[in-house]
């Protein structure tokens, strides 16, 4: 379903899963000049929504603010043998809301750094990117196409 | 030195060892509505040359005919407790060349699925696209920013 942006229809279990096991992500968004960017990122779940933690207003952050439309894409744990690893695409739309980074990305440090990590960075308010699942592709129990 | 498109400058030991280590490559294109695709693709080393092969002409491939304007981004293996796992974001002019990719292909599956796989597809010429990298990003030993 292209074009339906309800998001709860595309999280299902497995890629929730994927997503709590705090893979790096790659974050796609379009230059100015049309080019693409792309930044690895943590990112995490808040009930429904895909969300992710930024201190600074940076390119990415810029970028979104003048075009929302974004891919996320993360491989899972890699197997030996198989053709292509398991990964995700996500094609997104995002929106930014300001405040509470810091908190996420404290969260999230008990994930990507270990269970007793402080987030490494001084407190601040900063941003939080929300996506709305589009698409989900890739490679997986998760991918609907 | 944005804008310099010498290839040979930007691959440094360490990055030509990240990508002869097979890791899954996430591949940014343009859509034809501007907005970015992306998928994972395997990734290798032809000289100076960083190339990947494929069988199709499919979607990445005809946004490259348009918009030779592309990012390969790839992560290095997890390491526990690191604030950013090392990573390499590479901003690239992409040009597709025909032929070669199934003999490609046969080549990086020893890498990315065993030594003694054989590319699980059928023979065929398909396409080679070539990166010309022009600026390399990220977190490790080869970012020069």
């Amino acid at each position: 379903m292209p074009g339906d942006d309800r998001q709860t229809t595309w999280l299902s279990a497995e890629l929730r899963e994927l997503i709590s096991d705090g893979p790096l992500a790659h974050l796609a968004t379009i230059n100015a000049d049309g080019s693409p960017q792309v930044s690895a990122i943590w990112i995490g779940l808040e009930g429904e929504d895909v969300v992710s933690g930024h201190m600074g207003r940076n390119l990415k952050l810029r970028n979104i603010e003048r075009d929302p439309r974004v891919v996320l894409s993360f491989t899972a744990p890699r197997e030996p043998g198989v053709f292509l690893d398991p990964y995700a695409v996500l094609r997104a739309s995002a929106r930014i809301t300001p405040g509470g980074a810091w908190d996420l990305l404290n969260r999230l440090a008990k994930v990507y750094m270990g269970p007793d990590q402080e987030f490494p960075a001084p407190k601040g308010e900063g941003f939080i990117i929300r996506y709305t699942i589009q698409r989900v592709g890739g490679v997986g129990p998760w991918a609907t196409r």
